[in-house]
């Protein structure tokens, strides 16, 4: 049992809290039996597991997943409420946390429709298009420059565990992005001002679709290299919220592409 | 120049910041630019208008609008900066703020795309749905009990104005909502778990769309009245976040009726 704050192993998995360290170590802290349940059903082996013995007794769900853990051999520690307090970053912590390495999924080989975050700075927008993205059938995400970090805790909870079954990249200039775009496919760039309606585009074909920052919109690389397509809108609109825009474009090109389930 | 945050133009605006006193006084408090502007712009008088004069002092848009309302009698107050930042929840106000009573739209004598929210509790999912509503060319939002406060700070900020040209209704109860559901409108139910596809809907004919809140989903009253339709998902996403899937079911029904603008 873990039972002071300043143990070497909760210090360490706190300090993944911060980009900065998460980058270093490659590892990321995730919280929620959800979310834990995510990575391992996703084949994502913890380094460590970290519960709250006395809440995590009474949970079903957090109790068969550590005994599958456990039973492969991951490290589990069960720590009092108050350590396991330090490692939570939500109010009603649910009792398992696990540090894990960042998820790898090579990208796919032939791009079908992947999805750029450029600029968005909102880590529960940026979690909800990676959670849209998946369901649309994506299989790729690209996180711009001056994006959120896509492993902010935020976007990891608003993401609902995409993160552990999508390809996602992470970019550090946009010149190393474009050079990654797959030359077969049109790209696109939500655009509330753009002359041509998203429902005109044919989704069939591989495509990119580019969705800009929650402000400004899409700097001038992604401008650049996108033909904008808008949302038509009534009323006194002048623009949908960033993740919105972006799952309405991309379920449109699930819905035609035929769906799916 | 209102000096003192115990002023008592000041200390009735400030109460508004909580629900009781809105439905009470039937008013509300909102603060910013784009906010008070669009309220103005809609026809909504304010009763009071607040402004940091130094903040104001340097924006164009800022000093435009009060400058519009002063000629039109509107009552505007000048505060020192520390007196605003009472009224203000927002980290950077943009120094003007305006007390007005709640929008009061009547409902569409004939309905033809109505949103019910029912259960959704978080308050920028809640203005998120009323901006795509708008935007999809809805006529009415209906609120059902144990929904977020129409007109909590968040849900107002996220709605980007929605409130100001929406007809919107809250109810105390479901029967009283289902009484005032059109009888030649189709109900649905936006439900992971439904048959039906939000895409095999024919959305030309007048409809009610309920969402449901974020964790529990829709109450039976709802269940009980609607057709259960859902979103097509790949890969292992359960379901969308509920701000996300009632916009593209919003959005669908604005495909099918020939967009806009």
């Amino acid at each position: 049992m873990i039972t002071s704050p300043t143990n070497a192993r909760i210090k360490s998995a706190r300090k993944l809290q911060r980009r900065r360290n998460r980058d270093k170590e490659q590892q990321i802290l995730i919280e929620g039996v959800r979310l834990v349940e995510d990575a391992w059903r996703a084949g994502v082996r913890p380094v460590q597991v970290f519960y709250d013995a006395e809440r995590v007794a009474d949970n079903v769900r957090a109790s068969t997943l550590l005994g599958e853990m456990r039973a492969a051999d991951v490290p589990c520690a069960p720590c009092t409420s108050a350590v396991f307090a330090v490692l939570a970053d939500t109010v009603t912590p649910q009792g398992i946390a696990a540090v894990t390495p960042i998820p790898r999924h090579p990208p796919p080989a032939a791009v079908s429709l992947a999805l750029v975050l450029d600029g968005i700075r909102d880590p529960g927008n940026a979690g909800t298009l990676l959670r849209t993205a998946e369901a649309a059938g994506a299989d790729w995400a690209l996180f711009a420059p001056g994006t959120v970090d896509a492993y902010n805790d935020k976007t990891l909870r608003a993401a609902m565990g995409a993160h552990f079954r999508l390809p996602l990249s992470q970019f550090d200039t946009w010149s190393a992005l474009r050079a990654q775009l797959p030359a077969s496919a049109a790209v696109y760039l939500a655009d509330a001002a753009g002359d041509r309606a998203y429902t005109e585009v044919d989704w069939r074909k591989p495509a990119v679709l580019i969705v800009g920052g929650e402000a400004e919109g899409a700097r001038a690389p992604a401008r650049a290299v996108a033909t904008p397509i808008m949302i038509p809108m009534h009323g006194g609109t002048e623009s949908l919220n960033a993740a919105v825009a972006g799952s309405v474009i991309l379920m449109e090109a699930a819905r035609q592409r035929g769906g799916a389930r």
